[in-house]
């Protein structure tokens, strides 16, 4: 098992990766009172939930079970959750263990941050983009059906146990679409990791808990990085976003339905660094090692056919407009990203123009 | 004017107190980006609405007008806020501006803490219970179905600004539930401050507005003193909720309709003086004083009559009952509070009984 402690000072905690996590002893130092949530969903609470009550065993726990899927994200679905808690009379010493991917981890998140302004939070991420997402960072929330994630707060676990074991149920796409945030780190600041992506992906693909396991521990690291220096997300931070503002507009068009979230940003990833060669930032060999990657993760690297000016209004509502102008999260080099509002904008045309097929 | 600054490191910030308020000056410095928008009720509408408009004239503002009373601070009413916000394209620099009495503060708060995961936010109370309860402590939320206040955040305001020309046209009745709170700050913490009040109330029920500034200063400033010591509520803040649990088991009981949250605080803080006096802490000459300074600002003395073993439930679902264990808040002499789970349970119930009828 790996240890990586995340350091925010008197909100520090762990993140254990590895395999057979599903321990108590692991767990329970990190739980307040004696009653515990599980909130999960009926694809998790199949596989898992037994285990995870059986673990919990010395605790007063209760469970929710949750319809799977982004599109019950939503406000809606918190307030089950919240009637849970009252009904059961939950007090302010509980704890909150989000069991399933990063729609069950972000939606728990959120209401453990404002169930009575606050209560312990325990994630167990049983996807590879949740595992590497959602354990740094302390983003919560539900969407809006004008936005994603645009209700939310910041609240941090008190840890996150990163089982590779839950990971051999993830159905193939899946497993897919979190190498597109794992290539993340690489692409904005670890050309090494980057290096390293290239000859393991077979080992990735192929779930071998070893690969599996360094690659969640180093992306977790990275971000853990970015965010111990930023964790309001006023400025580095947005480094995270590469691919997502592209992305976020995919989904949005889509209805967050036939995209997943890590197909979504591989493609956002694919036009940054198409946008980022187009500003002469990346060299034609850069954006094809790219698009090699991208390609051996068996991820989409196009976008659907959308309208350039549709594209830039879908953009405009994300969060990371500031201001009214657009800010994007582009390509100095393989390994280094910058945020920036002040870029050339004929060269977003030209990548707008590219993908729409014009 | 006044100005008390709470002190809260890099969230600090001013409260400004007096007349003549409702200044472009006062506010702009506290405004983040260009985006504001204006949360109040039908009632405060009709009467301040234009005036804050006029100020705030150099941004581009809107408002929400929303149904005046307790009942309506729900998640629902929350969602109508967030649904303008993203109609109108509010990005994550806003401000929200709460115009109103403390429903509106507390949602209009939760609001700006989950938007975006956290806008700025500036309070115009425009009661005296929401000038002296709601502009220090950062709390806000909703309440639900099941208890007051369950859902929420902790968001501390840019600045806030009580203006005494609004209380001109406060209903008699909350005038006088306002001035429960401020009798509370006297009972709790501020011998003094408490002989002043009563020599000074006939004063304040005329609405003297250097009398009223003045208690509201007091007031804030000794709040300020609790919650710098203790922000997130784990020991001393809850010193503040003197009469509350009582007060919460009243205004649960009766459905938040008949009841002023004031009214309840004051025959609560009437229940916690009495048990105190059963517990030997006060003479039956304190609990007279205490008496005749609610009476002095016309407020209820006795709860309805409530069973005791549906009073204890009724306070058992309260946030301070911790673990399972009922904490009160207590006097130990005016002007000293104490919580304590750990107190003579017959002294409770002799309390009860009394107040029932028995």
């Amino acid at each position: 098992m790996r240890t990586l402690t995340v350091d925010l000072g008197d909100r520090s905690y762990p993140i254990y990766i590895g395999t057979e996590l599903l321990r108590a002893d692991l767990i329970a130092p990190h739980i307040a009172g004696r009653q515990v949530l599980i909130v999960t969903n009926d694809t998790i609470a199949a596989l898992y939930l037994e285990r995870v009550q059986a673990m919990l065993a010395g605790f007063e726990t209760a469970s929710v079970v949750l319809p799977d899927g982004e599109r019950h994200k939503t406000l809606e679905t918190a307030s089950r959750v919240y009637d849970v808690l009252l009904e059961r009379r939950f007090d302010r010493q509980s704890t909150l263990v989000a069991l399933g991917g990063g729609v069950v981890g972000d939606l728990t998140g959120f209401v453990a941050a404002t169930y009575q302004r606050g209560v312990h939070f325990i994630q167990i991420p049983t996807t590879l983009l949740a595992q590497v997402d959602s354990s740094v960072g302390g983003k919560t929330g539900v969407n809006h059906p004008l936005g994603k994630n645009m209700i939310g707060a910041f609240h941090q676990p008190r840890c996150v146990l990163a089982d590779m074991d839950t990971l051999t149920t993830l159905p193939e796409r899946e497993l897919k679409a979190g190498l597109a945030e794992v290539i993340k780190y690489g692409l904005i600041m670890d050309p090494e990791f980057l290096a390293w992506l290239e000859t393991s992906m077979p080992a990735l693909l192929a779930r071998d808990p070893e690969a599996l396991a360094q690659a969640v521990e180093r992306s977790c690291r990275d971000k853990a990085a970015v965010v111990g220096r930023d964790e309001r997300e006023a400025g580095d931070r947005a480094l995270l976003n590469l691919g997502h503002t592209f992305g976020h507009a995919i989904e949005t068009e889509t209805g967050y339905q036939s995209w997943l979230h890590g197909e979504a940003v591989a493609a956002g990833m694919h036009m940054a660094a198409h946008m980022s060669r187009e500003l002469g930032w990346l060299t034609e060999a850069d954006l094809a090692r790219v698009r090699a990657l991208l390609a051996a993760a068996e991820l989409p690297l196009q976008p659907p056919a959308i309208a350039p000016d549709r594209f830039r209004e879908l953009m405009a509502v994300d969060k990371k407009a500031l201001g009214g102008r657009l800010r994007l999260v582009l390509l100095r080099a393989l390994g280094e990203a910058v945020v920036t509002g002040d870029f050339d904008d004929t060269a977003l045309a030209r990548t707008l123009a590219h993908f729409a097929g014009a």
